[in-house]
């Protein structure tokens, strides 16, 4: 098959990118904004060898999986997809039956999240690489970030923790299949902006003690895990702090919110609160929690 | 350096994204769109091995090349650049003088064409790989397609081609020059789009037989070569009409505008007609050129 072709393949899969004035062929998308919306986007990596590995992650598995990282990051910002864009280069030796049950795995998340893919690039490599662009969108002005926790704050998750990192060391039950299909808290996110006005929001995507030492780091506090700490049954508490890819949603909202058990049935649990202190700091009863998620940078 | 210096170090290099309500640092990077304004998306993958080796490219020209792949899209489009993000993944060996150097000649020409770098992803490979995203605007319903040439049209190229491919063989002089730095024809790209009101166009990034075959295809037209071939000094036929990555702009505009023999300071020359007859056909002097520029996925 040849580019031409398979590009047309692609397209005739994706079906016609709704919302798009112009899907895949061109140089490039084109795209209507609303008035008053404001735009969020996001880039997502995901390689052979770092992040899956083709003996254990099917096809269909890969393609879910690219996708729902980038609509992970559009739910933490409590924004609705608009589009996406793949960029794909994998090995020569790549079967048409592999790239079918790969753009299966993501057009099936893309259209059940309506977010059509409307265009990318493709090449060819050594080790199947991914990137994966998603824009969403929210009322201007109303986007969740990472940088609005005030002192008092309650911290709260969604889900549990841990079950990814489970899943990957025993690679199977449950857990797997929660490292293999994680789930967009898009309808959350969208809650916790519109009706619950979190002050702070990310996704969980390198682990907790990383990933709240940056949302303190951002907003300038401290945080005290002083609540319940909602593990995925059977993960170890190693697990439920420093593992990564849960792709649960971390907030914080105001002391005066009375938390619900669950948010568009997903539960939600108060972990901690925010303190004034050193910016970045994590501590569980009065012990230290060092950032040790994932860092793609740090030196070994 | 950990992943959080590294892209702290970044955000500072890149400056404040100008129009940007929020660049790097959160889960999504926010853009407002103005009133009346259609955005246009493009990504593109430069890969080590594959687009450019580190032997023969310094960081600096790779960073330069991954961001003119993209504008080059824009301009294709008659677009005005508006932001960028860049998903980059290096081996865990990189020195950071190499990622310092590899940032400024990407943010050398961000700066030069006023496309901030406003987000992305880091992480790690075997082989350096970059994805760049560019989102560029025009006023709505203006943005030139590939497919509106109509028989009749005249078929021009700006610039000169065969440079890229000169340069690559010989690895010396100005076309080796060409070949790392290309320049994306975001100026002529407008005034095509304002004052030629070109009829087609799209950017020659995989060389002109199969460039030219795809504009003709998206337009159900052929094509006669039957004008002057502006080859760039010592390029032969074969890299005139096949070689890859000069970035030239190919467009189409109708039979009765006068050709301005340059524009915006680039030379632009009329290489032949848009006739009516075998989609996708290309002809120079009654002979069939085949498609022969590069494709990513033909079965060697």
């Amino acid at each position: 098959m040849t580019e031409l072709e398979r590009i047309e393949r692609i397209r005739r899969s994706a079906g016609k990118a709704k919302g798009m004035t112009l899907g895949i062929g061109d140089d490039c998308a084109i795209f209507q904004p609303k008035p008053g919306e404001e735009l969020l986007f996001t880039t997502d990596m995901l390689i052979e060898g770092v992040h899956f590995l083709r003996d254990t992650h099917s096809p269909a598995d890969i393609g879910h999986k690219a996708l729902a990282r980038g609509l992970s990051d559009i739910a933490a910002m409590g924004g609705v997809p608009k589009f996406c864009l793949l960029s794909l280069a994998v090995p020569s030796t790549t079967t048409d039956r592999w790239l079918d049950s790969f753009y299966k795995g993501l057009l099936d998340l893309a259209k059940r999240t309506q977010t059509p893919l409307a265009g990318g690039d493709l090449a060819h490599a050594d080790k199947i690489t991914c990137d994966i662009i998603v824009c969403g969108s929210t009322p201007a002005g109303t986007a969740l970030r990472r940088s609005g926790a005030k002192p008092g704050d309650q911290i709260c998750v969604s889900g549990t923790l841990g079950g990814s990192a489970l899943g990957f060391a025993t690679k199977k039950g449950a857990a797997w299949k929660r490292h293999l299909r994680p789930e967009p808290r898009l309808k959350l996110g969208v809650l916790l902006r519109e009706k619950l006005h979190a002050t702070s929001c990310m996704d969980l995507s390198d682990g907790l003690s990383i990933d709240l030492h940056r949302l303190c780091l951002a907003s300038k506090v401290s945080a005290d895990l002083d609540g319940d700490l909602p593990s995925f049954p059977g993960a170890s508490i190693q697990q439920f702090l420093h593992g990564g890819e849960d792709y649960e949603l971390l907030f914080t909202v105001m002391k005066s919110v009375e938390l619900p058990g669950q948010i568009a049935g997903v539960p939600v649990t108060r972990i901690g609160t925010v303190r004034k202190g050193h910016p970045g700091q994590v501590k569980l009863d009065e012990f230290l929690i060092l950032p040790m998620g994932y860092d793609h940078f740090r030196t070994p």
